[in-house]
Order: structure tokens, then C-alpha cells, then sequence
């Protein structure tokens, strides 16, 4: 069992947050150190990247219902953000929840915490598990 | 009059897209050219970044309603995405659209395509002017 | 082929709206003339109800994918709607219209337009093909 | 301080829910017994119906932070629903919850649940306070 999923693909090198996917209550994190690379024009965390922290604790948390690595792959079919507060620099938390679903469709909801606290965004998910990628949806 | 904005925030360095703001039709274009970095586990497009472009597009269409800069600072308050197809690597386009609001708070919709006519993801959105950003809300 | 679904269920005979499943660009309507038994606290519209027309013709806008009478059952399985204005007594109707999707999970919009023009509402809907109700989701 | 709202607008008296502001934990209820009239044709609650519940419980707990009598103005600006689990008849209970916010805006989730338990859906929805309708925006 992986604790933590690092530089993974990508986005993930990109962006350089971190996945857990062995907390014992099957909820997974997604976590990133908040710097000047992860800012908008506000000088506060970019919308897309708080929502790429959700979506990610949301798709693993899927995951883990099938699997405890949580690296089955599901894929995000529909996806709402709520931005409750300004994301300062420093770490922030995403941590999915399951809210539903069944076999094949789940839902998931996800919130964004920053270490003093602050919630800064929640977040809601539909996720499809299939075998491959010919289906759409993305993830 | 700036017609294409680059390298503006820690976010737009790090990600590489590009924010048209000088089109005819008043509607921002964000575009990146998808590559290693922006992919996912399943190897398509990562939906967060995905998200990262069409709320782009829709804060600076916000903006081009009051400012021919696109630059003026609208929050995002809520975003909700629809993920209809995978990404592929290569140029994707996130075009956004006023649906309708006041003075204050707008309704955004925004499609993301492929430069092979992929549409990849549709979101709508409801964002804020705000003067500071000491109101909550992100973007 | 049934040009106008009425009276078929118990809430449609509650609210007393109509289905026209019958339209050359296959797109569902939902129409209702809104009178004081659709009017919340504010005088307008209920949002209650104004989803219901929207997700009405979504659902059945679904079902005209693959059924001319537009009544192959497809489940909600997300609802997402954004009150642009007040809808105020009178006709509204709401369309449908095909976003995308594949043979089990479709993307689908609506729009609520009163008779005087005005945009009223906007929504975007996933929706599931079943072939029974033990899989969760409702329409 | 009123502690149920019944019959107040044509669009409750329609559907016959009635609406709980004096819970101590601030957080309204919106109740219905589903009956044969608010069933679709599937033969369950009609989602429409289910975010009519949602979207009272979500409105009445905003007001409740301002008015204890939970019948200060606030509109729906976006309501997003997931739909978890068919509802079948019986009585049905939608709770409101703040999620987070400001003075202007206010974002509120809120739960459908069944007599029996079942999660029959899930909300979350941006408020806001206004003076009048003529800013657009519905509830």
C-alpha cells in the first residue's frame, strides 16, 4: 500500500501537490505548498489549481472504494466548486468524501482547507468508473 | 489596447497559457498547447486544468464587459464543469460567453475545444466584481 | 408520435405544464403559462418549479436520442441551474438541447424563456439511460 | 418567532410543504409528505419537486442569519443538485446548512432525506441578500 502518490504524471510534476491515499478513514488528501507559482492575478490561489486539489482527493477517494492503492481509474463527468474564501500561500488541504452512488457512478464531495484553518473552497462530483478511455469524461 | 496577456501571474508562468482579450465579439480566448505537463493518469488532459482555462476565459469575458483591457478583477463565486470529452495533446481553445446578470455579479459560460474540434469540456459560472478581495471568493 | 405529453404523471398534473416532444430539431419544450400557484414569497417564479420545467425537457430531450416519443426513461443524475431574472406570470418555456455524452450518460442544456423575451434560467444536466430504478438518480 | 410557514405562497400551497425556521441549530427544514401528486414518471419524487424542498430549506437558513423569523429575502443566484437516490413516498425532510459566506452572499448546502434515512439528494447554492427583485436572480 502507497501512503503517498508523488509526481505521478504530469500536472502533478507541474503543480507539485501531493496525494494520501492511507488515511484509515478512506478519505483521500490532496495537498500543496502554496507558492507564487500557484497564484492568480489577485495575488491569491488560482481558482483552477483549488479545483485541481478537489477533483483530485474526489478522484481518489473514488478509488479507494475498489481499490486501496486508489489508482483505479475514475473518470470526472461533471464537477461544482463553491469559492468560499481566498487561498493564501502556505499549505492547504483538499479531502474527498463519499456522498453516494453506486457500482459504476459515485458521488464525491470534496473541501479545501488551509492549514490556519480557513475554508477556502467545497466541492461536489460525479465520477464514472470505466476500463478505459474511448467512454469521455476526464479526470 | 493588449491583445494577448502571457506570463501575467505565478499560474498563467507555470500552466503557459495565453489570455486573448482583443477579440471583435468581446468573448476572452485562453489556449494552451497541451503537452507532458497537463496530462493526467489516464494520459488525456487534466481536468483541473481543464477548469484552469475555462475559468480564465470567463473572468477575463467577465472583465471585457466593463474594461477593454480584460483585467479588471471579477472573483469566481461558483463553477460548475462538464467534462464531455478527453483532451488530447495539442492546442485547446477556452472561449468564454456572457449568459446574462447585472452590474455586480455575471453569469459565464465558456466551452474548452480541440484544435480538432473537440469539445472537451462546457462550465458556467457566476462571478463578482469586487474592488478588493477581502470579500471571500476566488478566481 | 405524441406531438404534447400532458397530464401524464402526478406532478405534471400538480403544476400543469406540457411536454412537446415533437419538434423538428428534436430539442424537448417545457411550457407552462405561470400563475399565482407557481409564485414563491418574492411574487416571481419558484425556482422549484422553474427546475422542473428545465429538467423536464432536458430528461426528455434525452429520450429523443433514441425515441421519437420522448419517453425512454433517463434518470438525473446532476442538476445545475443559474437564475439569470425573475420569471414573472405568464408563458415560459424551457428547451432542451444536446451537449454531448455517449449512449449511456448524456450532457444536456436547458434554457427557461418567458414569452416576453426574457432569459429567465439556464441549466446543465447529466443524465443516465436505465433500464429500471434500483440503480439510484430520479427524474 | 414563527416556528412552521404553511400555505404562504401559491407555490407552497401548490405542493404542500411546510417549512421549519425555530430549530435551535439555526438550520431550516422543508418538509413534504410525497404523495401520488409529486411523483414522475418513473413513479417517484420528481426532481423537480425534490429541489423545490432543497432549494426553501436552503433560502429560509439563509434568512435565518439575518431574521429569525427566516423570511428575510434572499434569492437563488445557482443551485447545483446530485441526485443519490430515488425518493419514494412518504415524508421527506430537505435541511439547510450554512456552508460559508458574507453579508451579500451566502453559499448553503442542504440534504433530502427520507423518513427511512434514505440521502435522496444534495445541494448547494449561492444567496443573495437583496432589497428588491429587480436585480435579477429568483428563488
Amino acid at each position: 500500500m502507497t501512503a503517498l502518490i508523488v509526481d505521478e504524471t504530469g500536472a502533478q510534476r507541474l503543480v507539485g501537490y501531493t496525494i494520501d491515499v492511507a488515511q484509515p478513514d478512506r478519505c483521500a488528501r490532496c495537498r500543496l505548498i502554496v507558492d507564487d507559482r500557484h497564484l492568480n492575478r489577485h495575488g491569491v490561489l488560482h481558482g483552477g489549481i483549488a479545483v485541481m486539489l478537489l477533483d483530485n482527493a474526489c478522484g481518489a477517494t473514488a478509488s479507494l472504494t475498489v481499490d486501496e492503492t486508489g489508482r483505479t481509474p475514475f473518470l470526472t463527468i461533471s464537477f461544482n466548486t463553491d469559492f468560499l474564501a481566498a487561498g493564501k500561500p502556505g499549505g492547504v488541504t483538499a479531502r474527498g468524501r463519499i456522498a453516494g452512488g453506486g457500482r459504476s457512478l459515485k458521488f464525491i464531495a470534496a473541501e479545501l482547507v488551509h492549514d490556519d484553518g480557513t475554508l477556502i473552497a467545497t466541492a461536489t462530483g460525479v465520477f464514472k468508473r470505466v476500463p478505459g478511455l474511448d467512454k469521455g469524461g476526464d479526470a
